[in-house]
């Protein structure tokens, strides 16, 4: 197992930098007079492909040698991945190809092919999902972009809070929401070499609560297919975001499916921005949690934007 | 009938800086592509209280002696108007009437009040507004500010393209929604003065195109309750603003409700942004008539992002 280093940081930062955007910190006085805390909210929803998950991805796509670019990168995924990663191999101009269950939303797949990206279908299970990918690979010899258990995935999502520090000039802490734990692990390894004093904080969904469990436990605990508004966040933790967990976030806490709809709504109503279920969940557990927060300069990692408009979380079934 | 000046705009400009937002310009490979033109999109949806009309009342309420602050200020508006006025005498700390329909929605009315703003109903009728209002204004001796038909709305709207114009570094045309023609008519005051050579195309839903049959007329027509999702957009020209556009716009353009949501719901999906009907009015226009806009710089003025997320115009009733 590689831990990527804070070089590794600054390599991807100006590797990827062509490709994606430095997005905007949005404050709003709603907002901080609700809380009682000052917040910067990093907009990745404003992020190419609509997703910080971009950052990763091109810092795996641009670090390949020519020769091993030639085949391609592989991944599965049916969610903001897939599609940063066929964005970052179409601006690269090699192939990328995708996993992705049957079932998953034709939204997406739609986008991942618009991006240049090739999709195989599986069968929504885990062993088909496996069985199919290790198909795509031994055919292609594409290399494997995991989601966020890859060095290179981390080291790319680290550049996030590291631009989110120089925006602000220094905060108290930083709430991201935790899933697989790329972005968390992201922000450890930024935080912990650049500003050792700022608190990391994980924001999950109380419905698939397997990284905050894991925290208390002291090793990964994964569960089997939680179901959350939050679908970005149903995977579980991997040895190499457990190595960044375990040694640097301060606390993981949780939010209820109502908690996260409700500041989810609250955000697009005040704030005026589209985001996912996902990157509601920091405001969650900061309103709920206000001691933890209320005086301080804290950053909220909103991660992405791609949302079905059709399917509000807050619309009639 | 005092036309303002630019050196009224320039005075605005410096009135109401403590109080408004210099607003973002967002920018969309997406939109580039889909319209042939490279387009600029103000967003007064981040503004204070959720629309550039701020700016107006701003100008109004801060302009006023300590005399005439002291009674207050009055409107009738069911909309943002309401909103921004109420806004903007809160800050000065002096009271606002408005005279709203009963029938007007809830969240409206608090919006209003939670600014500080006291309600006073009527009827849904002009007749009962104008009788309600006089009432009031007797009452209280509060200083009128029109939505739109008023010098120093105007004067203040005028700063949203002055500061456009300099955030872009020049552009070939602007194009903002009409109704009743505040926004325009400030856009011509300034745009008049400092690139005459920018074009000024109004945009408005086909479904209430007055503003467009008074264009090609030569004389305000006045339309009796139009329909329109685009709802900030039904209001008739007066004949401060009809100066304005009879003289200084180079086109109106129409579009048809569908036009309208399905813009609209684009601005959502690709820019990630939270914004109002009657602001897609403008991309509808655009994507329409590709011949005026395709290889020029166009800037498009998103007015304003205080919509109802429950009652979205693509949902099933």
């Amino acid at each position: 197992m590689y831990i990527p280093t804070f070089d590794d940081v600054k390599t991807a930062r100006e590797r990827i930098e062509p490709y994606v955007h430095k997005t905007p910190v949005l404050t709003s006085t709603f907002m901080n007079n609700l809380t009682g805390a000052e917040l910067f909210f990093k907009c990745e929803n404003f992020q190419k492909a609509g997703a910080f998950k971009v950052r990763g991805a091109s810092n795996a796509v641009f670090g390949l040698s020519d020769e091993m670019a030639e085949k391609g990168v592989a991944t599965h995924s049916s969610g903001n991945h897939a599609l940063s990663l066929s964005y970052a191999a179409g601006r690269r101009g090699i192939p990328c190809h995708v996993v992705m269950p049957r079932t998953a939303p034709q939204a997406k797949k739609d986008a991942v092919i618009g991006y240049g990206g090739t999709i195989t279908e599986c069968e929504p299970s885990t062993s088909s999902r496996e069985a199919v990918f290790a198909e795509v690979q031994a055919a292609t010899g594409a290399d494997f972009v995991h989601p966020y258990n890859d060095p290179r995935v981390i080291a790319g999502q680290a550049t996030c809070s590291l631009e989110l520090l120089e925006q602000t000039g220094g905060l108290d802490a930083v709430v991201a929401p935790i899933g697989g734990g790329g972005m968390i692990s992201g922000t450890c390894l930024s935080l912990s070499n650049v500003a050792p004093e700022t608190k990391i904080y994980a924001a999950e969904p109380k419905n698939a609560d397997d990284a905050y469990r894991s925290f208390k436990a002291g090793h990964i605990i994964a569960d089997d297919a939680p179901e959350t508004v939050a679908d970005g966040l149903k995977v579980p933790l991997k040895d190499l975001t457990w190595h960044f967990v375990s040694n640097h976030v301060t606390d993981i806490q949780t939010a209820t499916e109502q908690e996260i709809i409700d500041a989810m709504k609250l955000i697009w109503q005040r704030m005026k921005i589209v985001m996912e279920p996902s990157s509601a969940v920091p405001l969650a557990t900061i309103i709920k949690n206000r001691e933890a927060f209320a005086g301080k300069r804290v950053g909220v990692i909103i991660t992405g934007g791609n949302v079905d408009l059709d399917k509000l979380p807050w619309m009639k079934k």
